[in-house]
């Protein structure tokens, strides 16, 4: 007999009210449907598109998030400092070097079983900021995680494809998903690494495809043709929800199954055809 | 009735044998199943995860492919620049400066037609080497290959999703298909713009999915993990050819669907489950 | 006999009201020690640090400055705008795509003379934002300015010495001085390449160098240390003048003479010693 | 009476043979001229311009040099990584994650003296790889450095500017002396910071100046212009010296003198003028 399967439903990059309508009309019925019995949303750009506050952190948890993690917008609002110090199911990533407000990972209770749940969020710095180094940081929580459970989440908030893989690599075996974030664009590659991992190189997004990640798409293209500042504003419609399910062994902290989730899906087919 | 629809079947960067020993089980029959009229391949790691010599193109020629693209690897083997300079049907992208051998788009005629359909490959700058603006070169290229077709496909050739993205805003509806390459990732985001291109933000590879991109994981864990140069080898093993299908409208160049390919798919499901 | 030769006093990134406010107290005595017959001075970051705004430039024109040159931080604020397209005499750099505000080079007349000069800014790509080219740029605009003056000087914005060095060979014995800006650090390299080009690395900045750069250097230290935002606030207290000297030939524009001016010179002794 | 005062001779990174052969020419008469006491050179170039050997490290020990810094470019040549790990002289930023060969730090025996000095190599990161944070190594390693001595003598390769200050600004104080490198060009900026560290942005190289940074101007122009990838040449002609002088209280370990030498002195004045 198979043991128990936890299933983990995490959310991408929340990109301000599009995506926080998006969620509100969409979650519950998806948690429902997919019997998930812990959320994880990243919410560092829900704010606006950039940083998150004290008032959306209550909406995420009132929809059923248990968890937030972060990126490299997570200290875009200082407002919210005081608060990241607080609240450890409050996430950024880990591997910011000491001296910054907030967690970078936790162990929660699971409801209706006695096990729990690490979470660890990490940043990459390929083509990033230069932050602590994110492998040697994730061994250092996972040996502490691993005192109180095998049943580990990572999100690596990373560019590069290359850091991603090259770190569930490092990670494979040790975690039970490893979920990648921040270029805002799900990838197609979820799969079950040879040691039990589950992996996917990018989450994707949650908010406005009528845009460039969730922001307004024309001053991004004046952006990239005229070479100068120009102020980003959030874009709305077309919007998506992107997420990925993992179905994680309660007991040995293996994962299952792994899936994108998005929707709505995609219009890849003409109406008219 | 609606008319006739091209089939264009693009697949995303081979890398080194591992890539082309599985294109060439693979592509025939991928071709005949999706009746591809015409056949464009990412070649720029083909030889030995770098670059592309004279035999390799050859090779993919005997497979079907009718145009071979690149990127920024597309000038790593200077033996096959004198080649390049000959042969219309090999493309590097079109906004390295002058000066630099081959093309970077060329007008082809489809067989079964009197059509013909342009290709052009473009590269991105974000994290990536200073070259000629992509946005206001498309913009020649395409008022040029007007002339001739409304038939057009774009590999861009990219790093960040956001210059992907912006591009392809920037281009909707002159262009048939625009396809992503370079993250060596597939995306899950095929979708029809909504003035008609078809849209991906990478095709992902064709190669060994036991590695890091393509090439041994445990020199990239290395190089992340140390921070010092290791020397590349060719990964092998897990391999998987990731392409893309689009169906152009032959009149009017509009794309009515696309769809990635991967193949075999991927492993998300634990098979003792 | 020689023939007459043209002084002409370059003075590097004004950072602020500090530097703002020495180039007041001592710019009109070094017109008058060196005899200079013309001022160029670069003040991208002459309001607080980031930009310009139209009462700097008439302090500047008022203190005798003929050109103001400019950088990365010329588009950072968009009220001057309008005034940039109505004055010849306020450049940015040229090599930001067609579309943006301002002239890039300027061809002027010299007082007690019939000869002209020709002034061009150009931005660097290296570790930078990715504008046009600025080789074929300068090969575009010196042409032009051939017709008018031989007398000419480059203002190249650019972060990577590299990319420096590299621009000034190219153009060697084509301009007369090639000063490069934007690290905010004076070089110690000023001479005469072979074919009579007066070349530096970087002029320096002028304003206070108790900072990181002209900014408040506590605020600096805390983005390396934390890798997180801290909004910049201008330094002030030791604050130093950096400018370039250089005397071309007024017929063949060839330079004659370079070197730095740093004013007051920098504490090189324990005044105790 | 003031204490007798440490001579530190510095000198930057040499660029291969017409680095080293300048080298054997000058340092000797160098060292006498400046009753130097101690010399330090960077060599992480000596080795045809990346990298360095056995016999170099011999030959520079025979001309005098007590200790050898390096830079980006020490782990190019894997066969010196044996001897690097022996040999307690020769350091390579000290802030390459554990893993790497060699030391990054040493404390040293003065002769004529009871005293010692601490010499720390360490690595910038902006513009540059992702490795260890220089500012908490630095203060880790200056700590247990200071229970020996407090003549300290720092290398910081590093790229910008703006990190160099900001490093000495946390370092000022603490330590003697503070010489960054890398940038191959000397900076005019050599100065005693307020709490007693004698400063300097970057020592400049010790190669061909008829080159860019120490290798082929031809190469690098091609380089920038085509953006594509030409092999580097080692150049040579119009070879100078650059160096930083320090005098050290060798009771309180302050700086008293700072001062750039550069031999032989650009030509900044035409020879017929
Ligand atoms: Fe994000
Ligand atoms: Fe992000
Ligand atoms: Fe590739
Ligand atoms: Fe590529
Ligand atoms: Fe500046
Ligand atoms: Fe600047
Ligand atoms: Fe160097
Ligand atoms: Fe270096």
């Amino acid at each position: 007999m198979p043991s128990k399967l936890l299933n983990i439903l995490f959310v991408g990059d929340i990109v301000g009210d599009p995506g926080l309508s998006l969620l509100e009309t969409i979650l519950p019925s998806l948690i429902d449907k997919h019997e998930a019995d812990f959320v994880i949303a990243n919410g560092e750009n829900s704010h606006e598109g950039k940083g998150i506050n004290r008032s959306i952190i209550q909406r995420l948890y009132d929809l059923g998030v248990d968890v937030i993690t972060g990126g490299n917008h997570s200290f875009a609002k200082w407002k919210v400092f005081d608060y990241m110090k607080e609240d450890a199911n409050i996430l950024r990533p880990m591997n910011y070097p000491k001296g910054n407000p907030g967690y970078g990972f936790g162990v929660y209770d699971l409801s209706d079983s006695d096990q729990k749940i690490g979470v660890l969020n990490l940043q990459g710095r390929t083509f990033m900021n230069a932050i602590d180094d994110p492998f040697s940081t994730a061994d250092w929580v996972i040996e502490r995680m691993k005192e109180e459970t095998d049943i580990i989440f990572v999100d690596f908030h990373a560019e590069a494809t290359a850091e991603k893989m090259a770190l569930a690599w490092h990670l494979d075996g040790e975690i039970s998903m490893f979920v990648g974030t921040h270029t805002h664009i799900p990838t197609n590659d979820a799969r079950l690494l040879p040691n039990g991992t589950g992996y996917i190189s990018d989450a994707g997004m949650t908010g406005s495809f009528d845009s460039v990640l969730g922001m307004d798409k024309n001053t991004s293209m004046k952006r990239f043709k005229l070479g100068t500042p120009h102020r980003y504003r959030l874009a709305n419609g077309n919007n998506h929800l992107c997420a990925v399910l993992g179905k994680v062994d309660i007991e040995t902290g293996k994962c299952k199954h792994i899936e994108p989730i998005i929707y709505p899906s995609f219009q890849s087919n003409s109406l008219e055809e």
